[in-house]
């Protein structure tokens, strides 16, 4: 047991954040998640942040009684005993349906994003007449976060903004990043040679992804852990995008 | 800095495994790598290994030189600059085509996995002329080696056998689970109260996945680290399958 504290990558989840409200200082309340569990941030980290405390900070609350439903929200949701108000902002929220199905949207938000609901929320969410879109701008929203750490605390850490998605073939959601700043979202390792020197022509990881899925395993889904600290993973550090790992439909042969 | 070490998760490779061969016992190599990275196998922990080392002590090697490509595999390799063989194989492993373009095969395997050229590998495999398969059943792989770490060295741990995915909609791959033992491989959610007392609907968490990824950031695609321990991860103990993420085709909305 000797080897494991100082070897390896440490997943941890940073307790006692507040309910965020808009306006409020996102890297503030990190500094001081980290504090409250005995962790001082350090250069080289990643910071793991929930999508849903970066809409709060950012106001992305949409008040539903705000809302009028277009014909096409009140049948779908009258069909499958929805919201309609929700239904609206989810579609108002889309720059395209992939599908309409058992009172679910699946479809591409203007960030170019597939997912449920267009990642309109209304879980975790103070009030039932409220939902909660996702941010304008990931990245901007974690390049400013980074910048706000280096300002504040003097650290240079990446930040990865997550949030959990559904997937084709495979039951269940899995955290990937939306917005990624300070690190390479996917490593490259084409053209280098394998263990039997072998070029390898298909190895692209979606580390950025793995992180966020990594993350989300110390943050539990009932209690609330918006920030989750990764330390000692040797990432490649550039300025980074989390938009950059959206496929062009073109070249997607899975879909 | 003081917590970092008493919480979190840990996610440690294990250095110093030998090239597999076949009837090589996984359980003994997993116990010389955990040994040689300074680690003692615990209760609770863990042990994410990497599908080809399973294949390969599993004798999934297939020599290409042995192989008759059939018609379509001829004209598809050669079209596309293919080995036809490989093809081949390819075509032999899968229960159903989902595409065929660019020289690739999107197929699902006999398993039920949907995956590129059905996990037919040649990179990381001594031999020009040979082709790994996946494991034959790797649920029973990771059984088994669970019961063989159990016998030989009085540990219960939870054992995931990984490979990397393509996904639809985003760059990248990621590891997945593909055999699971002792663990639950998907957590649920439904039914509990988020934050603010609302019961969340669609929360199923694809747990041993995010494990399998989170174990990818330890192993570098280069150097051969095949066993990854993950500690302090609280998972749900179960038999665990990890055939029960396949997704029923007529209940995905996402593909």
């Amino acid at each position: 047991m000797s080897g494991a504290e100082s070897q390896g990558i440490q997943i941890i989840g940073l307790r006692g954040a507040p309910e965020a409200q808009p306006g409020d200082d996102l890297a503030r309340m990190a500094l001081d998640a980290a504090a409250a569990t005995g962790i001082t941030l350090e250069d080289s980290d990643i910071l793991v942040v929930a999508q849903k405390v970066v809409s709060k900070v950012e106001g992305m609350l949409v008040d539903l009684r705000t809302i009028e439903p277009s014909d096409i929200a009140l049948r779908y949701a009258q069909q499958w005993g929805r919201d309609p108000r929700q239904t609206e902002v989810v579609l108002r929220e889309s720059a395209r349906i992939v599908r309409m199905d058992r009172g679910l949207i699946i479809s591409q938000t203007r960030h170019g994003f597939v997912c449920a609901n267009a990642g309109v929320d209304a879980s975790n969410v103070p009030g039932g007449e409220s939902v909660l879109l996702l941010p304008r701008d990931p990245d901007a929203s974690a390049a400013r976060l980074r910048a706000d750490l280096r300002r504040l605390a003097g650290v240079d850490v990446a930040v990865i903004i997550s949030d959990s998605f559904g997937r084709p073939w495979r039951l269940g959601i899995v955290n990937v990043a939306l917005g990624v700043a300070g690190m390479a979202p996917l490593a490259d390792y084409r053209g280098q040679p394998d263990d039997f020197g072998r070029v390898m022509t298909s190895s692209v990881i979606a580390v950025a992804d793995e992180v966020a899925s990594a993350a989300e395993l110390a943050t539990g889904k009932i209690s609330r852990t918006p920030f989750v600290l990764v330390r000692g993973y040797p990432y490649q550090r550039a300025e980074g995008k989390g938009s950059s790992v959206i496929m062009d439909p073109a070249f997607d042969l899975f879909k």
